[in-house]
Formats: C-alpha cells, sequence, structure tokens
C-alpha cells in the first residue's frame, strides 16, 4: 500500500488548515492511507522525501508518495511575510522586527563587507535562474532579465533587491519512492545518498554567520554515502531563495572556497554547460519557491536531468544530481545525491 | 549519533515559531542533529514516534529521539481555540463557524440520540481519569470528581460540559528509541505494532459519523503487527480528549459493539481492576492534553505499566498495552502496541 509524506510548513498559518496529510490524501484519490505532515520550514520538501525514505527502507512500506505543497497566495503579502518569518527565530530575530528577509539582507550585507563583493556581483545566479526558466513549461517567471534590470530592481531590504529573492507562489510537487530492487525496465533513478543536519535557529549563535554549517555536514554525509565528492556532481539544484544563498550553499558543499562562491557565477561555471550547472530548471528564484513544495521540485528537476529531460538547458551526460533544500536561514538542511543507474 | 523526531501541531500558529526541530534539538543539547517536525494535529505525538521507529528501522539511525510538545498558554484562550480548529476541515467545517468542541458536540449528540444514552453515562469515562491522574505526579489536575460535579460543571456546546473536556495546557514528553537487539539489561519494551490510517477530514464526508475507520484500520494493522487482539491487551492509553471519544476509540478497537462503548464505562471494565483499563495515568481530562505531547505520553505511560511503575493505578502483571493518538474528529488516527519482553 502507498503511504503519504506531506511536506508544508504554514497551511496552519494560511489556509487555517493544519491537518493537511489526510486532506491530501483523500483529494488525491488515497483516502485511508497513513498520511502525515513534515515540516522543517523551507525544508520541508527535502525533510517530506528524507521521512519517506527511511520509511521505505525499513520495509515498513511497499512505496511513498511524497507530496510538497503550499499555498501563499490568498493572503494579503504582509501575512505572508508574517507566516514566512516563523521559519526564524521567533523570539531573538522576529520579535525585534526583523523579517525573513531582513535577516538574509543582514547576511549577504556582511557577506559582501567581508569578501569585498559588490551587489552585481550576485547577479550571475538571477540571470542563469531566469534564463533556465524559460525553457521549463512548471517555471513560474518566463523571463530573461539583464544585469541592468538587476541592479535597477526595487529594493526590499539593502542589499536585496527584488531580483535577489525569489517569489511569493503556490505550487505542488510529488515523488513517488519505491524499493530500487522492484524497478523493472525504464532508466531507474537511485537516492545514492539523503541527509539532513541542524543549526542554531538564531543567526547570531552560529560561530560564523557566513558559513552554512548544517549544508557542510548534511552534504558531507550524503557524498559518504554516495561515495562520491564534489567534483562528481554533474548537477546541483540548491536553494536559491535570494542570491546569496546560492554562494553560501556552494561553499558550503565544496564548490568553491569560502567568500569565493560568486566566482562561480562570474565565470559562467554554474550555467548548462558549465563545471557545476545551478537551478537548471529556474531555481527558487524563477522556477518559483512555493515554500513546503520547493524541495520536492528539486529532486523532480535532478530526475529530470539524469532522465535527459531538460531540452536546451539540458546538462550533457548528466550521471549524478544533487539537491539541497534549506529551512530557515540555515537552521534546517537537507541534502539528496541521485544517481542515474 | 542520535536522531530527533518533534510531534507539534500550533508552534507556528500560536507561538509564530514553525521551525521547531532545531529549536528544541539546541536546547535539548543536540545542535546540528537530524531534527523534523512532524504534523498531525493532535495526533502528532503519534506519528512522531511512528516516523522514528521506521527511521530506526531502516537501519539509517543508530537511534531517535522522539519529542512531543506543545505550548498554549501564551495566547488568549479563544486564539487558542482558533488554532485547534485548524485540525477539522478549514472550508467547510471552520468557515461555517464550528469550533473543535463544536463539532465533536454534534458528534456527541448524535451518538446519544443514535444508542439511547444520556449525558450521565459518559460520566465514568472523565471519574476514572481524574480518580488515576491523582497518583501521577506529572498529571495536570490531582483532584477527583463525582457523577454530580461531572453533571453540574459548565456547559461548553452542548451536550460537552466542562468535565466531558480536556484542557488546555503545556507540557512536553519524550522517548528514547533503539534497535531491540542494542539493549542491554533493564526490562525491554517492544514496539509490537505501529500503523496509522486516515479519514476525511471533514466529519459530514464519512459514511458513518460514529465509527473511527482510521481507529480501526489502524488498530487492526497493529495488532495484526503483534500477533494479537482486543482480548490481549491489558492497558488502553486512548484519546480521550472528550468523552465521547473514548467511547468511540474502545468501538473502534474491538473493545465493544458499536453504540456500547459507554458500557465499559458503566460496568467499571475501564478502571485499573477492570477488564480494559484506560487513561491510567489520568489521561487527556486530567493528566493533560498539551496537544503535540499527548501521543508521547501515552507511550510513556504504557511503558510505565509495562514497567509496573504506576503506583496505585497499576495494572496488575500488564504486559501487552495499547495507545492511540487522534488527530482532528478523526481524520488520523496513530496506534502503538508495546510488549513487555
Amino acid at each position: 500500500m502507498c503511504h503519504l509524506f506531506v511536506g508544508n510548513m504554514m497551511s496552519g498559518i494560511l489556509d487555517l488548515q493544519n491537518n493537511l496529510a489526510p486532506l491530501v490524501a483523500d483529494f488525491a484519490g488515497l483516502r485511508g492511507v497513513d498520511a502525515v505532515k513534515v515540516d522543517a520550514a523551507c525544508g520541508s520538501g527535502g525533510a517530506a522525501l528524507r521521512s519517506g525514505l527511511m520509511a521505505v527502507a525499513s520495509g515498513e512500506l511497499e512505496s511513498a508518495l511524497v507530496v510538497g505543497v503550499e499555498k501563499m497566495t490568498d493572503r494579503h503579502p504582509h501575512e505572508v511575510t508574517a507566516a514566512l518569518a516563523t521559519a526564524a527565530d521567533a523570539d531573538y530575530e522576529v520579535e525585534m522586527g526583523v523579517s525573513f528577509v531582513g535577516l538574509t539582507a543582514l547576511i549577504m550585507r556582511r557577506y559582501m563587507h567581508e569578501y569585498g563583493w559588490k551587489h552585481a556581483d550576485f547577479a550571475p545566479f538571477a540571470l542563469n535562474a531566469h534564463a533556465n526558466a524559460v525553457h521549463n513549461p512548471f517555471a513560474r517567471l518566463h523571463h530573461k532579465i539583464t544585469v541592468e534590470d538587476f541592479e535597477k530592481s526595487a529594493m526590499i531590504a539593502t542589499p536585496i533587491n527584488l531580483l535577489d529573492a525569489s517569489p511569493i507562489g503556490d505550487g505542488a510537487a510529488a515523488l513517488y519512492i519505491v524499493p530500487a530492487e522492484s524497478v523493472r525496465g525504464g532508466t531507474r533513478i537511485l537516492v545514492a545518498g539523503s541527509a539532513a543536519a541542524t543549526d542554531t535557529i538564531a543567526i547570531h549563535s552560529r560561530a560564523d554567520a557566513l558559513f552554512l554549517t548544517a549544508a557542510y555536514k548534511s552534504a558531507q554525509e550524503a557524498y559518504k554515502q554516495a561515495g562520491v565528492g564534489p567534483k562528481d556532481i554533474d548537477v546541483f539544484e540548491l536553494h536559491d531563495a535570494f542570491t546569496i544563498m546560492s554562494a553560501l550553499s556552494l561553499e558550503a558543499c565544496g564548490f568553491a572556497e569560502r567568500g569565493q562562491g560568486i566566482r562561480l557565477g562570474l565565470d559562467g561555471d554554474i550555467l548548462p554547460g558549465g563545471r557545476i550547472p545551478v537551478t537548471t530548471r529556474g531555481g527558487l528564484k524563477a522556477r518559483g519557491h512555493p515554500v513546503g513544495a520547493t524541495g520536492v521540485y528539486q529532486i523532480v528537476e535532478v530526475v529530470q536531468q539524469l532522465r535527459g529531460e531538460c531540452g536546451q538547458t539540458q546538462v550533457l551526460e548528466a550521471r549524478i544530481g544533487m539537491a539541497q533544500n534549506i529551512g530557515g536561514s540555515g537552521a534546517t538542511i537537507v541534502t539528496h545525491i541521485l544517481k542515474k543507474d
């Protein structure tokens, strides 16, 4: 029998529907199945997959359906901003009046100060995401942008402007997972690594605000499980909720030295034909970031790459892909590595 | 390494702290561990245990810490009432103005009408819970009540009065689970059955509003896994959020015919020395019902019974115990069976 894992963050706050799993099960034609909601803020989709994987691996379930979903547009944007802030520390960050984008802005400003980058240096992450989204029918934003657009876009929380940030939206994605040995025919995509780690929820409690320790830990564990390293990854769907997060994720996962993730963008290494292609289907920036769905979208997109279904943004001969889903400003990070069999 | 599963329903709504798992990990001295929040409304504790069990059974983790927690007293009661209602159907129940207790009141009234019971017939469930809680130092309410108290208590939503209902409160409980073979010495308590099932979230969509289909399904599956039946259960920690739920749970799990769960109370079968002792540590009614913690409390209490630690409410020679945790008005139901090795 199929069991259901639903990744979602804000249904209780924004939709007043907390007990989401039985509802999704019912409307997906699975009324009555074992179903549960997994919540790791913006990392909920990746966390739901991880819970489903362990459940199937336990032999308890024959298969699992992993659904990521978020409905964010029924409420006024200021309510959505408040809801998103519940991913941060309620007592010592949000209570002081900082929104989630405000917190990330502090990280970005510090990074620019520490390593000497200017705002335009972050543009390649946004430009690449938008350029790739044009070729993804499931992406939310289908227009390219230029460095000039990037620099002229509206300021949200200095130094983060509109084109540094992923948009609010509704969305859902799903994965069906089964034991590898039960798959007959077709291209098998194996989960070779699955790991998660946490950090303090408040940024000020971390030894280093510019290093995603949980990304480092979960990536290292996933590499170990898969028997690979950063040089073996053909495509990396990272969590570009804001451009700064792309840089930090690339650094923590071993693709760049600290403070130098920006360079991968400037040098074109992140393009579909580059050394470490990222956000090949548009990423959070342009495919969209319906929070609980994001981590599941990322896996779907890695699978599409490994199956060679990505057309103009196809990474040639992609055999090993990675996805990293971040909850909060780095408090929960889930990393998966998939391999084409 | 230990991994953390946090059962919680309302931290995002009531405490504005959605990403709870890394916070609990940090403050429990486990900063950095893999940690996730599991949400199945009032069934979150049981669902968190079930997720933890499957993860440990997968061989992926060496052990898991399962924490159930809810903090409900920082807000005005009307906000808590609204938050609890997110366990019901937002569009077709709550939107119409029905609170969660209001919904349960409709079920109770229908049950009384259908089977001819009067309100006082439900008293034994509340009296037993209060009498048992007197001997549980961790219980919230330490006073016995009489049938007269029960009948005279304040009306909340006809026919549910104050003493039919479990109180709002803060609380937490924890379980540490490891593979059975890794336990050396002491009394081993084995999880012999673990199952969950769902139903429609709205009561009006169910074929029969007076039968907990998900309780029946999950109990049958747990019985099968454990190789036991209702007659083998020595103690049953059921989900007595309201007295009516005790009757429905006993009926769905095979301890009474439909409409006759009430009789187990009237006949004294539910007392610690009875045929099927329930709420032996006070239950949701008198031990308390801090929502996400409840399902974990229930397991702790079954363990205490199987270890013979319950003093005056000890069930003699208890070897097999069951716990059932309900999310919503029956939308998610998790059943566990534990055995003394």
